[in-house]
């Protein structure tokens, strides 16, 4: 997850924050990411990628769901990662790009990443699939702000979290049915967050590198959204 | 894969015979399927949690693509699995049923035969989500037409094969690089439509014990797709 972003031109932060008074409804970590411009093959290639893992993750948990409608619930996941992984990967391909190619890259630092927030159980997996999958999406959609306008047109609702309502609700039963879940669950959850945000932090601090005090609102609502997140199982962030 | 189908009414089956001599171009499996009716609820569930399990087995195969384009057109296989999975998840819960519930009674046997036909390494796996998802597919979508008219409506291109050009092209290539492959796949092909032949055999046979023999023109034609489904790659069913 390094790499990821260029500097965009001062003259549109300028623009933005000359335009900033006029718009105090606007979430504060417009400004922050506004600021920095991924570059749109590696933000593509990256996220292709991370999708395409994410789905086989919920692949690999799927059979070892404790219930059947857990297991229908590990498939959801699994199908938005991959209608996220073909939107981006039309994207890709539309760009006239080999999407094999710019997902290559980011292979072995993804690889990594997900191989240790794994999980020991389908809890612990499909925990992952909730919580990691909910920082790195919200972190995305929030990039994707800063891509071109007819990439960001396109790429509108990629991320939005329309899989959540499914989870919570199977986890809330999961955890009414064996209480001592979610003690565990809780604990992997903050195991979780650190290590997603480590890793998303550290790809934005290397193109921000001057400025990363003013990245801070970013992480402070990617952290309020995760805390969010985890309150609708009823878990402590 | 067991108690499928139960007979139709004899008046259907009448019905068709006497129009038979104005449809000379209908396929001749038609005929045998229009007399076996697939009971609904065993149906959709059986289907649903086939290609649920179909996802899941490219899933756990993706991440041993020996290249990055193999593990993209493993996700191609995923992502139609899953939409299959999706639409008939959509008729079990539009006929107020639930989907879980509907698919447990076919765990054992499709895990057990999943789990046969798993294949040794990524070669093997890719080829099951091609050849045993393949007949099993259009055994689904000729078994689909003898359900209700609207469930049929809905269900009617969810089965095609537009996932096929993907592999055709990926494992081509594999094979020109890798010529040893080839016999191996060939193998392991024939392999694959004994055991899911067998398996379709038996769930039909048992529906329509008496008149076992006029199933064979159903076998014939999944055969023949079998066959070409293999031409496609080189190698001999």
């Amino acid at each position: 997850m390094v790499s990821l972003w260029n500097r965009r031109r001062a003259r549109l932060a300028a623009n933005w924050l000359a335009s900033r008074t006029t718009r105090a409804k606007v979430p504060v970590e417009r400004l922050q990411l506004d600021d920095v411009s991924p570059e749109l093959t590696v933000y593509l290639g990256q996220a292709a990628y991370l999708q395409l893992s994410l789905y086989e993750a919920m692949g690999r948990a799927g059979s070892s769901a404790p219930t059947m409608s857990g297991r229908l619930v590990t498939g959801v996941l699994a199908t938005t990662a991959l209608d996220r992984h073909r939107a981006i990967v039309a994207e890709i391909t539309r760009s006239h790009h080999d999407p094999a190619e710019l997902m290559e890259p980011h292979r072995e630092a993804i690889d990594a990443f997900l191989h240790r927030t794994a999980g020991a159980d389908w809890f612990e997996s499909i925990l992952t699939g909730y919580v990691t999958a909910g920082i790195l999406n919200d972190l995305f959609a929030s990039l994707a702000r800063s891509l071109p306008a007819d990439v960001r047109g396109r790429l509108k609702n990629v991320f939005d979290a329309r899989e959540e309502p499914a989870v919570v609700e199977e986890l809330t039963a999961d955890i009414a049915r064996e209480p001592l879940v979610a003690s565990r669950l809780a604990m992997w959850g903050r195991r979780l967050v650190g290590d997603t945000l480590l890793v998303g932090r550290s790809a934005l601090a290397s193109h921000a590198r001057e400025d990363e005090e003013r990245l801070e609102p970013v992480f402070t609502e990617l952290i309020a959204a995760h805390t969010r997140r985890m309150d609708a199982l009823g878990l402590t962030a």
